[in-house]
């Protein structure tokens, strides 16, 4: 019976990247997002993605509404559960660029060595993007409240208030959200991710 | 200056799960393998994606070897590590098929309730596939000679053999290794596969 014979261990052969590249006309990366909680992360992550999608890439947004009630539920905001936080997305974000996606995360990722175990996670298809305000100008925006509720004390840990944001200090690129306006910032993020990964 | 207003919270469009499959030509789906160790799950999801590939899919396969080195490398082979390894997996998996892929897991993953775990994080998405080919089959095979370890009880908790496998009550497909050559399996896997996401 030939079926008995069914050889489990060599016949291993994945796409390869280039193949992949090939086919969707740009090749997978990670586009990390990093900033102050207001500096505009994930209005600016679903704005690149929707600008992408149109050209015809393959995008994703992994941000705190699809992780944290997902594959980050156990995790809760102590320092170590920031951390595997974080290494869990970095992990998850090198296999969506493996499969040949540009991804874009959108977590605040204060830690430089937080973002360093996302970097090696991903190797060569990581690009550090830096979202740029001050704490004046985040704070100044408070979208939800929270930058608020952290100065009475109501949220610990706070990022920018009670707990540090270190910031990047090789970032593979900067958008300065202080001074320009959404679009300007947009048309800076797909003009980069345009140049670096369509081939 | 416009850009302090610069609102943070009002704008959440992601891309609908229907742009993304008039763009791809196919759904998004997660095609989850079980079965046995030695059953073909990482074989014949590997082939499966390479035609699904060559038709022009957006396809991944997740597996242990990139899996189990990453994500999932805090994790040992205890129950619960087990059950959180599958947890894990099965929240990645629905993420990429939200993100519009066609995404083939292949992983013993023995216990029926982590497999309703699974499917509850890719509801409607979510295919359990049961690669099936019985114990003495699989065991006739051995291409890592696992199974012989585990009798001679050199590999603690291996299922089949001193861990249990519980196999699907009402799999969506059944693939019967035990009697059909891998390119027959293959065939089969790929026209459930295109019958149910191609659009």
């Amino acid at each position: 019976m030939a079926t008995k014979s069914l050889n489990l261990v060599t016949v291993k052969h994945r796409i390869a990247a280039e193949e992949r590249s090939l086919s969707n006309k740009h090749r997978g990366g990670v586009l990390w997002f990093t900033g102050l909680p207001g500096s505009g992360k994930s209005t600016l992550a679903i704005e690149t993605e929707h600008r992408l999608f149109q050209l015809g890439r393959q995008v994703y947004v992994l941000d705190g509404d699809n992780v944290r009630q997902g594959l980050s539920s156990d995790l809760g905001f102590s320092p170590e559960d920031r951390t595997e936080n974080i290494r869990r997305i970095g992990e998850v974000a090198a296999l969506f660029a493996d499969a040949g996606l540009i991804v874009v995360t959108a977590f605040i990722s204060p830690y430089r060595e937080d973002r360093e175990i996302a970097r090696k996670a991903a190797g060569d298809l990581f690009h550090e993007i830096y979202i740029d305000a001050d704490v004046a100008t985040c704070e100044g925006r408070d979208p939800k409240g929270h930058w608020k509720l952290a100065r009475a004390g109501k949220i610990p840990e706070y990022t920018g208030v009670s707990a540090p944001y270190e910031d990047p200090e090789k970032p593979e690129f900067v958008v300065d959200t202080q001074n320009l306006s959404i679009n300007e910032c947009v048309d800076e993020l797909v003009q980069y991710i345009e140049q670096k990964l369509v081939v």
